[in-house]
């Protein structure tokens, strides 16, 4: 069936089904002029929002549908993770060409809401519309935290140790499979195909970070890691010093930079699309952070290097130093 | 210049300047990965949020950059003021075509942070992204309400008063003349044109409606006059019953009308985005409403029939009744 013959109406009844999972606070959900709730009192709210667009960010096609609707919400549940919060309320508009079939909206809305049953997070409202020629997503997620837990990214300090909460690299891996059509013929392969597709939020890590009281800085990696902390470094006035041989990478990575003959740290560095946390910790508090860490997630708290008070990005790799390129996506060797 | 010239960060620089209007109880404006603001005391927060794509909701060229933002905007605050609360946050995501000068995106934010500036909104974040063909604009914006203030769709009872806080048709009239590429060669024709491309939301209006005690049920009229009260018949469970000569129909209308052959009340009745306020008031409170209304804001506060216990949709023209289209856009005549 084509989007077209449901009708916007139509479509809205179709999808609301789940979208409420935590009634609590929450006056008015989908069907009204605007969705109504109450922020915790006490706290900030945060709102963050991502429009994906077909062709720049992804391919029909190249993704299922259900992952398509899994990446659009995870990728905002990572803003509200990066800046120590709560997710809460999120907004879908969603712009559909006539002849893409309903069935595949339906799979995008069934991805979003797994994910946002997963992290109690309710789907309040959004505009649900037409398009001429790409399929168009945006999604706007509210969240709330207490002022003094909120994670910046202008608080690093020169001499903070520069963290971050999972593996970088995977999923630019994973992209390339995709672009260059090559088949995942084996269990790494898959598992850098999946870190690019379902791109896990890490909600509970950006909690625990802020509740530490260890952290002065953080953001989510999406851009790329050294772009990710150029920001950092550009709002907090320090510099950077990362070492190469410190960033966590997957043996799934290895694997396929050796099969493909790519550098893994290349990956690493200029990624993007992650997803984990990085960011700066008090020194005199990251070894317990990082015990607690690893006691609480089964997982160590990476650190790869130190803030610097000389403004400078460096990366320190078989002993020499050299210029850390601050380039994400638009720097990626290749590209 | 191009947008593909200027680049993300660059374009975030150069749109961001004049965004933050009212700084009080905003932690975070642009810049971090998402922003943080106050929610009053004791308030619900509402969102609300819309999706404009090129070739289905504009077409560049038919409408300034500035109008073009304006809009986008207007229709996000008119559902806040449908809902009787105040707009303060809003969120832009943009994605914008290479060959598309910046020019044209800077006008569009002038407009925005026009509007946004005149109802004390800040423009507190957003997304910029790139689009292979089509202009995308989604605005979503968080106001806030006291709950027992809050104007739901869902109150209406049988008797109340359907009241319309300004005139419908216009907008209708004036995207004729887009659509049809008609020259707008006289006062009445630019009004028109006007009210399509520049319609002002009734923030103020909703506010009072919302605190008079008097409305039991609100919506903006967005999908057409007939459908809009479509949706709040069928959220309240009551019929509705107008009179197709209460319905304020402006004398530009009227002149579009005669000049072109088309029938008013039809473009009263179905025409759309006119922006205004419909709804149900307390019989037993409405006149002293509408004196109210009409001594705050020096124009009429129209009573155009009332909500009825039939469940059913009537128009009262002529002397006769017939059933009242529920159409909106979709059932426009020669649409």
């Amino acid at each position: 069936m084509e989007f077209r013959d449901v009708g916007e109406f139509g479509f809205i009844r179709r999808i609301q089904r789940g979208c409420l999972v935590r009634p609590d606070g929450v006056a008015l959900a989908i069907g009204d002029d605007a969705a109504a709730f109450a922020v915790p009192g006490g706290e900030l709210a945060l709102v963050t929002t991502d429009l994906l667009v077909e062709r720049v960010h992804f391919l029909r096609g190249a993704a299922s549908p259900e992952d398509l609707g899994h990446k659009a919400l995870a990728v905002n549940l990572s803003d509200i993770a990066a800046m120590g919060g709560t997710a809460r309320e999120a907004f879908v508009s969603i712009a559909v060409p006539g002849d893409c079939p309903v069935e595949d909206v339906d799979g995008i809305y069934r991805g979003m809401r797994a994910l946002a049953g997963e992290f109690e997070v309710n789907i309040l409202g959004g505009d649900t519309t037409g398009s001429r020629a790409d399929l168009v997503i945006n999604v706007a997620v509210v969240g709330a935290v207490r002022e003094q837990e909120m994670l910046r990214r202008d608080g690093a300090r020169p001499g903070d140790w520069i963290f971050l909460s999972g593996g970088v690299g995977d999923s630019r891996a994973g992209l390339h499979l995709v672009v260059e059509g090559l088949p995942a013929d084996d269990d790494g392969l898959r598992a850098l195909l999946r870190a690019h597709h379902r791109p896990r939020p890490h909600m509970a890590e950006g909690r625990f970070l802020a509740r530490s009281g260890a952290v002065r800085a953080a953001i989510d990696v999406s851009d790329g890691l050294s772009a990710d902390l150029a920001h950092v470094a550009e709002a907090s006035g320090v510099g950077i010093c990362i070492a190469a041989n410190r960033l966590p990478l997957s043996k799934h990575l290895a694997a396929f930079c050796r099969r493909f003959g790519f550098d893994p740290v290349a990956y690493g560095l200029a990624g993007g699309e992650d997803y984990v946390l990085a960011g700066a910790a008090d020194p005199a508090k990251a070894p317990a952070l990082a015990r607690q860490f690893e006691a609480r997630f089964r997982r160590p708290l990476y650190f790869i290097g130190e803030m610097t008070g000389d403004g400078r990005m460096t990366l320190v790799q078989d002993g020499k130093q050299r210029p850390l390129p601050s380039g994400g996506w638009d720097h990626f060797p290749g590209k």
